[in-house]
């Protein structure tokens, strides 16, 4: 398979499904709307989990696992819910496979289960059916858990990481004793998403609430970060939902406060998925290739021999282990492909289309004049440094690589946040330019409705860091406090 | 909920279940024969995953994630794997529900799946059907590859961690180019299942091959490691399977040799699932609670403050601050539960209950003589030790509970496997002592099943290292060459 990409002016698109594909992310699989996560992509996966993970367990949350399975009674006990998550859901209505009489295998029509079970889309229910065991007093709460799991949506147009039919992610789902308690919490995960985007993605985000009409099913709050990729297009990376009573009223999860008396409990949820590893891609990579922020990057560091016989690779590899050790000693992870299945040229390319943020090539001539040949994947360019302080000149540039790639994004993304003040210039500047349009806007959902209809963007969020200021909706010409932030989206 | 557990003596099988809930290791779900883990008990899990995660990539491995959903006519393709797992299968013929005229939410009649959907019971066919995209020369081989994800099989008698309609679980599947290849692949992860049980777990094992009948579904070869619980009866821990060329044949899965010429590929596949959280609690625990063994125990070492007011505790907590960070330092997990909502006595109960490996209670009079008092789960002991050297002291106890726990559960192990010699015997060594009976066995599966049917032990495993000896079978007196082992099974 030609390693050449389609270029992202030829069409992005294109060029996002031959990336993710030619660089060993994922792949479709045989089952309609499911990918496969490959070694490289789950690696990936796997940072980013070390990392979120960390987080949550540093502002107290415990991991713990819930059924897959959920009984459908349970998804028509909170009203909106259902109308959100039901419709796309895979059901599980057998429970065994026989024989017939041609020994064909055949689902088996006596074991049909009184009532179906949903493969999990989302777990509010099966967990706050759960939570009503656990929570008796306010010796109870609040309760902090975060699981990690796979869940199904049945979508019908997917697309690696970005839509899938199955996909992974975490979920977590909070009980606390009062509103005030439950919406900093809310608050909280949105700055640890926030801080997880920025310092380990070196991908800016938008801070922003939702509108009701894009707010979670049961949501009371919704708050979102909204980053851009480099076509102009957002993308939703993480949401964290004040849930308010609903659920615990729809489960009848009561607690006794301190004067004891009976109150049911607040709630929050909150989640990201393998999503991100398409807003990684998005944010990041280029016509070569992926190019990965040095702390999500499963290899930071690549080193690759120049030799002509095994005396010459013998050489490289007595000079190159201490440094390997030492890099390791200071928690790069380093690879060493010493391989002679294939040419260097050939290794060049691969960890160019990987993204591997470090490439360092070392030959019989380096050997002599204690040097090696550094290469940066985000700049594509090449020094010649010498081995004394090697470790050094790679942390240093490591560090600098995963800053140069935020201040890059963050720029891309602040030249692309327009103020229009009427429609024609909204359409104008979301067909040329794209990106986030900041306009007024009347608050109604017919509103929103009929300029999605019309552009096919949408309110991505209202920004908290939005000021007040008197205007006229871009579309019906009613007065407006603020500015809300427009997109066509992922 | 009284902590007071039944006792093992009085019904070890009430003992158990008892233990898992009031320990808040897991507890049934709303949804038939799935569990719920509860943070506790997802915390030694975690410790499981990390330790075998860490094992998994030292010889070798990567993770991936493969669809939870396989399609039906895949289970078809390989005969002896769908007479194996096809019967007890979740599976999923509808993709959306609806609301009826009354507003219930009902399976949409039109959402039918053209061919029905299996939820994961393992994962080898729609691994094989991946597989044969990802290899086509000898250069792709070895395929290291493992998953952690949750199968489903639909198991009529359920126990919590031990028989679950839901488990979590890794699976390794690799490919190889030699039969010679594949098999060392599986022995190795064999050894690295016993090292595991052994090292970790402090639970000693049994390694053995499994006789034909008692293969898995696909199988040529399927080593096993067995354990022994308390209560003589055996739990087989973990499996390692070679599967010849079974499921290239079935994928059609090949690779062009270094000649040039098309060949099957070799595979094994291997896993451990949550169940290993059931037999670290049969092997270790009390009737006091759980007892953990210090390398996975969530909470290593828990410290519990004996004060009358706000003074004495600020004076403790000030003394027992920096024993914590130099424990931590070390690796050490402490927890101080200073809470004044529950008394010293009551934190005692529950750590026990809870198997924390070393508590350390500390009071006004031990701030007066520099001292604690250090308490051992395992042996109930307690002593007063000076808080010099106290982490010295406290990383050395654990290294000895570890051991102590390993060697006590190895003698126990050791005095229960029992050679007899007739029928009768074996019968009232099964009845009477339990534990692992070493029997002559004529090498059929008539007798296999006729030995279970009369008594309900199965052949648990040939051992490694058991040796040739001629002898006849206990059954049926044909002559055999080695003893096999008996027990009854989890």
């Amino acid at each position: 398979m030609s390693k050449k990409l389609t270029s992202r002016a030829t069409d992005y698109s294109k060029w996002y499904n031959e990336l993710v594909v030619k660089a060993d992310l994922a792949e479709n699989s045989g089952v309609r709307g499911m990918m496969v996560i490959k070694p490289y992509g789950y690696a990936i996966w796997e940072k980013m989990q070390a990392e979120l993970d960390k987080m949550f367990k540093e502002t107290g949350h415990e991991n713990a696992y819930f059924p897959l399975f959920i009984p459908k009674s349970y998804f028509s006990k909170e009203a909106s819910h259902v109308d959100g998550f039901a419709k796309e859901c895979a059901v599980v209505t057998h429970y065994r496979l026989k024989n017939d009489a041609d020994g064909k295998v055949i689902v088996d029509p006596a074991a049909k289960l009184d009532e179906e079970l949903i493969v999990r889309p989302t777990s509010e229910t099966i967990i706050w059916d759960t939570y009503k065991r656990w929570i008796e007093s306010y010796r109870d709460l609040p309760l902090l858990i975060n699981q990690w799991a796979n869940v199904v949506r049945w979508e019908m147009r997917t697309r690696l990481f970005l839509r899938t039919a199955e996909f992974l992610w975490q979920e977590g789902h909070t009980a606390h004793a009062t509103k005030a308690e439950a919406l900093a919490e809310a608050e909280q995960m949105h700055q640890v998403y926030t801080t997880f985007a920025q310092n380990f993605m070196a991908m800016p985000v938008i801070k922003g609430r939702k509108t009701a009409n894009e707010r979670f099913a049961g949501a009371l709050e919704t708050f979102t970060i909204e980053a851009l990729m480099q076509d102009g297009k957002a993308l939703q990376a993480g949401t964290s939902h004040f849930l308010g009573q609903s659920f615990s009223k729809a489960f009848d999860v009561k607690f006794t406060n301190k004067e004891g008396k009976q109150e049911n409990v607040w709630a929050t949820s909150w989640g990201v998925t393998t999503r991100l590893i398409g807003a990684l891609i998005m944010t990041h990579s280029d016509d070569n290739g992926l190019v990965l922020p040095p702390k999500l990057a499963p290899i930071q560091v690549v080193i690759v021999p120049i030799f002509r016989n095994d005396e010459q690779l013998d050489l490289i590899t007595e000079k190159v282990d201490p440094i390997i050790k030492a890099l390791r000693a200071n928690g790069v992870s380093v690879k060493f492909d010493h391989r002679t299945t294939h040419k260097p040229g050939w290794k060049f390319a691969e960890y160019e289309l990987k993204g591997v943020p470090l490439r360092i090539a070392i030959g019989p001539r380096d050997i002599e004049n204690g040097t090696v040949e550094l290469a940066r994947r985000d700049t594509l360019s090449k020094e010649i440094v010498q081995q004394d302080n090697l470790v050094e000149t790679i942390t240093d540039l490591l560090e600098e690589i995963q800053n140069t790639l935020y201040n890059k994004a963050l720029s891309f993304r602040d030249t692309h946040i327009t103020e229009v003040n009427s429609f024609e210039e909204f359409k104008t500047v979301l067909e040329e330019k794209g990106g986030f349009i900041a306009a007024h806007w009347d608050g109604t959902v017919e509103t929103e409705h009929k300029i999605k209809e019309l552009t096919k963007a949408t309110i991505r969020c209202i920004a908290l860091d939005s000021k007040e200021e008197a205007g006229n909706c871009v579309l019906t010409g009613a007065p407006s406090k603020q500015r809300v932030l427009f997109a066509k989206a992922y």
